[in-house]
């Protein structure tokens, strides 16, 4: 019953009310990825226009994401992460380790890997190299495609 | 333009196919912290019944979730982890690692601390005890209330 007193309190409960929604974390996975234009992420992730400039308004009003002119007229945007937003890695990589767990099918390859900038190790779901052993923090990683080694992150 | 080619197919996406609500992380989390009824759960996160019973159902579906029967007139059941809703706990732990960081007023202790069971040191993000050095697995640590050595979980 201790439980019930940390329900307001939580800082899961209070992460959630920032990101606790499917596309919020979709969008941020996006940008992490490189994706920093309006029409990229959109297409990317076949969301609602309407929907989509909803969610990057809260994560630039939550100082998740900043946004920076590319162009004057028309006025465009890209969208970059903060340090706040950057900080957000290690919820992306949890999620994908259990992804990388649960959701392939029998002898599916990951689509993507996260990689030591450094040495190349794969990067386990502790954010430590596997290869180095070093404990890794987000600009010392990258993630790369299934089964190359061409960057599909720009983010950090 | 390579992210495009892992939107299906990323373990993120996937991930927050089966657990991308609100609500469903937080019975999670409520779960891990001990709350196993369905009264205790509602009670907890003040959701509405048929949402409530909606994401259990669903958690079950998905072998996050297992119900054991602890009355059979009238018919009710405790909700546990199974050992995949067990591998949510880096999810869980990253999230509030966010949280403690960005959601805490001034001044504020975290409401909760993940410690090793074994020697007591506080469990870091990377869920490796800070005392110890331990890489720890779910069920070698425990959360406790803050300023006090009480244990709110008994999930693991």
């Amino acid at each position: 019953m201790l439980a019930r007193d940390y329900d307001l309190d939580c800082s899961i409960a209070r992460t959630l009310e920032l990101i606790g929604e499917r596309w919020s974390l979709l969008v941020i996975r996006d940008v992490f990825l490189g994706n920093r234009r309006f029409d990229a992420i959109q297409s990317s992730l076949g969301v609602a226009r309407n929907v989509l400039a909803s969610r990057l308004g809260r994560l630039v009003d939550e100082g998740i994401l900043e946004k920076r002119a590319y162009s004057e007229r028309p006025p465009r945007y890209e969208y970059f992460l903060t340090d706040k937003g950057l900080d957000l890695w290690p919820v992306l990589v949890a999620l994908m380790g259990f992804g990388d767990k649960y959701s392939l099918a029998e002898g599916e390859e990951p689509p993507m890997r996260i990689v030591h900038k450094g040495c190349g190790g794969i990067v386990n779901d502790r954010r430590i190299c596997t290869d180095c052993g070093a404990e890794l923090e987000v600009r010392d990683a990258r993630a790369i495609a299934a089964g190359t080694t061409a960057p599909v992150s720009t983010a950090a």
